[in-house]
């Protein structure tokens, strides 16, 4: 397929600059979200002009969109199906990788009854990503970017779900990893985290003292030669969120549904899922058409929720009081940008609190045998919501997201989860309990 | 494609059984696996002249295996691919269920390198189905059987991983459900079990306890209209177990492997796996080829292995005492089946203890990044003693099964996984914990 350099971005503007020595396949550059200055390919994610943040610019191959939706369907059952539209080189499923995505689109029939939706609702179920959770695409990205650019070490400031994924990621890629935690995290985090054979760095303080410490790291020479995905690579990183936008509209035969429901952390995955749409529509994957993105936070940490009722611009940082812990980012990189997109398409941000999180966890397990994390209770929760207060239109098409697996999060349903009744082991003693029949 | 009546199996001696109305697909009858007695489809387990295991005897389509190549090829990323080899009817990838399977055949190099094998080293990786263990696959056949006799409430007798898939199985697919377990589980287990709104029912007593109540239940009219998935089910519930044998195949190139590694519990699975790669030859969908099956057990509870190496074809029952409970019956129904199908290819049955199971959990983390569970420890491990005793032939392609997730066993591995270090967030003390570079 003839590959032609086009605009698939309001900041990809040229196809001028080239890239360096490294082959990240169709990405030409990056480009500054605010000032639309370009950098070749490197491990750098501030413009040096703005100091804004950095995203990958591509030249997306273009004028043959069914030869390259052929291309793409033929490909593997994992987001290197989308190759030609990442930030990867070309051979990339043959290099030692997790493989995530292409997780279940699932088609939330009795999810919809309750909640009264009419015109479709789907779950889109990344708790089927090899470390349970949707981090395993952004690392994978990170990791493909890290190869690029000769580091040798992988890691990243986490609080539990990311250092898995960079943790189990390295070891099948064969990187050293080194990962940094707050020293007090549950115990299960942390298992999940160093069973993976990296080492693993507990930091005494706060989640917010470890991403300082990891700042420092990187200039240092201590920290040569280190990739850290969610820092120096995070352009690379973020991209990776394109591939639930890709396979939802392929899951959908190629179309774009008429809403979707997305958790907001640090905003990142909501952007980068509105910048894959838009870049199907350009390539002439999917037909053009509206659709409106809602954003669904915690209301223990709702500061783009807040912003977007109060018709603000700017997000006002919070201190974060939620169960939803993976969401729990009080002050979100990208979320003047969710503000923007969630306006711009006719959405809006929501918030759910704790008890009704755990309500809509305990609804889509019920009813669609799907057990989420409390980031997938949070969107529920906001679906059902935004459909009480009319801001979601139940007789469209719906896709909501549910990001991670509820066996991580265990704590959030166990008060209200037990037996229906302990008996002793007779027909008897069964009869009296009430359950048969 | 023309669907011609054969045998597939030394038990399916001819066509001429009538099923009843219920519509299994392929499925004709259910044959004795002792003396061969035929009986029409239906909730038995058990053979009414000899009191023998029954089993799926099917009228498979014959005489266009490329047809049926391409036919499987085309159909959905999940088990009902294989639906014209399985007792469901065709247009079961139409029914609501949780739609398993399909998992990922990891190409292990890393694991390879470690372990000395140079002819191929795959890991089936089922903790990717959506209750993250194979359970998925054959709850999902019970289902449909249940669904076919009418039955409203599917139930089960479990230690835990069972319950859970039943529970979200039933949830998707609009059935009741009520599961029984002994009332003392981990916290972890029972809050899986019951977060998808069935009935839970803890007994006061052991699992014996548990099965034996479930005996009477089935048999009592409290227990009219339940589907127990391993008991009244059984026949139906085994055959998802297929799957696995086709999966691996279909994902090889259509290949059976020199040597497979196969976890016994009942040894239900690996009984079907073998039963599975018969039908793939008689089929003509692989060539016909010599292969070695390899019972894996953990030394705390291996009858199986006990028997093998003493040359008896009888299993002696033991008192399970180990950390692979998954995998912890004392007194294993297909244990007999086992031990002929491991001698009659040239495979073998071993066992390995504790202590070697939880080094191969983590031997298997750190070099391809997969969390398994203590059985897939159990697997790993027996990989490695089988090579070192000269068992299994590291010249020749092997698959070594990991049917579980590592999450919902973290109490093995958590004491020896923890931090590298734990220290102040100041570059003068990572330093001095020897971890740069």
């Amino acid at each position: 397929m003839a590959a032609q350099t086009v605009a698939t971005n309001d900041t990809d503007t040229a196809g001028t600059d080239t890239a360096g020595a490294v082959d990240l396949g169709p990405a030409s550059a990056l480009s500054c979200r605010e000032c639309g200055e370009r950098f070749p390919l490197g491990p750098i994610f501030a413009c040096e002009i703005c100091f804004g943040p950095l995203e990958v610019a591509y030249d997306l191959p273009t004028g043959d969109p069914e030869g390259l939706r052929k291309q793409i369907e033929a490909g593997p059952d994992n987001i290197w199906r989308y190759a030609p539209l990442l930030p990867v080189p070309a051979d990339v499923a043959t290099k030692p990788n997790l493989n995530p995505g292409w997780t279940k689109l699932v088609k939330a029939d009795n999810l919809a009854r309750e909640l009264g939706v009419t015109g479709g609702l789907f779950i889109k179920d990344d708790s089927g990503n090899p470390t349970h959770s949707f981090k395993d695409r952004v690392v994978a990205q990170a990791l493909e970017a890290a190869r690029a650019f000769g580091f040798t070490t992988l890691s990243c400031s986490s609080t539990g779900n990311l250092a898995g994924a960079v943790g189990a990621a390295a070891a099948r890629a064969g990187f050293r990893s080194c990962v940094f935690i707050p020293h007090d995290l549950e115990q299960g985090k942390v298992v999940m985290a160093a069973v993976y054979g990296g080492d693993l760095v507990g930091i005494e303080g706060t989640y917010d003292d470890v991403n300082r410490f990891c700042s420092e790291l990187i200039g240092d020479p201590l920290g040569e030669g280190w990739g850290f995905v969610n820092v120096n690579l995070r352009p690379y990183y973020g991209e990776g969120s394109k591939t639930l936008a890709y396979e939802i509209c392929e899951q959908l035969g190629w179309q774009i549904p008429d809403q979707l429901v997305i958790p907001i952390a640090s905003g990142s995955q909501l952007t980068k899922i509105d910048k894959g749409l838009q870049e199907l529509i350009k390539l002439g994957l999917v037909e053009d058409k509206p659709y409106k993105i809602f954003g669904a936070q915690a209301e223990g940490c709702s500061p783009v929720s807040a912003a977007f009722k109060a018709g603000h611009d700017v997000v006002r940082p919070q201190k974060p009081n939620t169960i939803a812990k993976s969401l729990a980012i009080g002050n979100p990189a990208d979320g003047p940008y969710v503000l923007d997109i969630a306006r711009r398409t006719g959405g809006a941000v929501e918030d759910v609190n704790d008890e009704q999180v755990v309500d809509a966890i305990k609804l889509l397990a019920r009813t669609e045998g799907i057990f989420a994390e409390t980031a997938g209770g949070v969107t529920v929760g906001v679906t059902r919501k935004l459909i009480e207060n009319g801001l979601l239109d139940p007789s469209l098409t719906t896709v909501v997201l549910n990001t991670g697996d509820g066996l991580k999060t265990l704590d959030a349903v166990a008060p209200t989860s037990g037996p229906s009744a302990v008996i002793k082991p007779s027909l008897d003693a069964f009869r009296s309990a009430g359950l048969a029949g």
